[in-house]
């Protein structure tokens, strides 16, 4: 099954892609490999969520925002290639959770990225992974995952 | 009008790029990709700048330091290939900003680097970018600024 | 020398690499370059290392603590490829150290993880690097290493 008829199955719509908040591009392409640049969470009520893992987050809110920029990421990457089924694979995730010094969860908050990716992707949404707790992040949001995918050759 | 021009005609002139302080390189290659290592600014007296944003640095002054960071970027870039005719294009670039917890303001101090590139490159400067608020960073330096960038052909 | 000949010279035993600490993989191959997973270092009793630089870590220990995350590295490289012979060269190397804001030794710490590439590797174990000082990372660890590669041509 590919990832558009997974989508589909999942129910799952995606919004626009949020823009970039300077001078850079979402995407760029270097040979068959896309670079995403870091893609935030929406809160609830679908504006910017804000605050820290540790403090105005707990670990399974945190979860349900890696999903949540994980869909932003999904968005994104259907807007510049057309469809998400000219992806091979995903090749690295990367991802930033503003958080107390306290804070031990970043495996089980990033989580939430990964799974989306497997459900959607299933081996193909493989990647290998970082993750680390940041001091703040622009505009106070909670959590950024970026990512790099290998595309289909055309 | 190419990169070498236009920083002729910007009146800018390139400093020697600053020495790995460790045992690495400051530029690797692989394929047409070319990777750097961390870039940090100059304090306005020549030496390395020292403190946090947000607390030692306004935004402002961060916007001029990672102009500073990114003018030792091109520096060795243009130390690496000769000439900054080489590259095709930027493909990404990675900030970290020593910061408060409080500080929001990290695309604005990052833009200082975009805003040169796409100065210099126009839309070959665009590039995907992440930025993230650290803790702290090697001798104090208030922020590093990092790229991979595309080489033409040989 | 071969790179598994010094292994051997330097009486180095490599243990089984530690196990993904969620829904990723340890490695992933796009090209010829091979990615990897942020690497954890070990205790000196085997288990997980637990802290942070500037607080229970000195910068001497944190310099072993990098050694033992890169041998991590290596281990998870040689299981992934056979042998640590199919490195053509390492291309970036990247440390994440979970650090008290004071903290300014990131350098000195990372340089653990890059001797011992160099010693290893030679030349070919030369790369550009980043290090950042964060608030905390998964599981309490003091830092983390991660690695692209370029392996040689089959």
């Amino acid at each position: 099954m590919s990832a558009e008829q997974r989508m589909m199955e999942l129910g799952m719509a995606l919004p626009a892609p949020a823009s970039p908040a300077g001078r850079y591009v979402s995407a760029t392409q270097a040979g068959n490999l896309l670079f995403t640049s870091g893609r935030a969470p929406r809160a609830m009520d679908g504006g910017p969520a804000k605050g820290k893992l540790g403090r105005e987050y707990t670990t399974a809110e945190g979860y349900a925002l890696a999903r949540s920029a994980c869909i932003d990421l999904l968005a994104l990457l259907r807007h510049e290639l057309g469809t998400l089924n000219r992806i091979a694979r995903f090749v690295e995730v990367h991802g930033a959770i503003a958080s107390t010094p306290e804070f031990e969860a970043h495996a089980e908050v990033l989580d939430g990225a990964s799974d989306l990716l497997f459900e959607v992707f299933g081996p193909a949404g493989m990647h290998v992974r970082s993750v680390i707790g940041v001091t703040s992040l622009r505009q106070g949001v909670p959590l950024t995952v970026r990512a790099t995918v290998e595309l289909k050759p055309d």
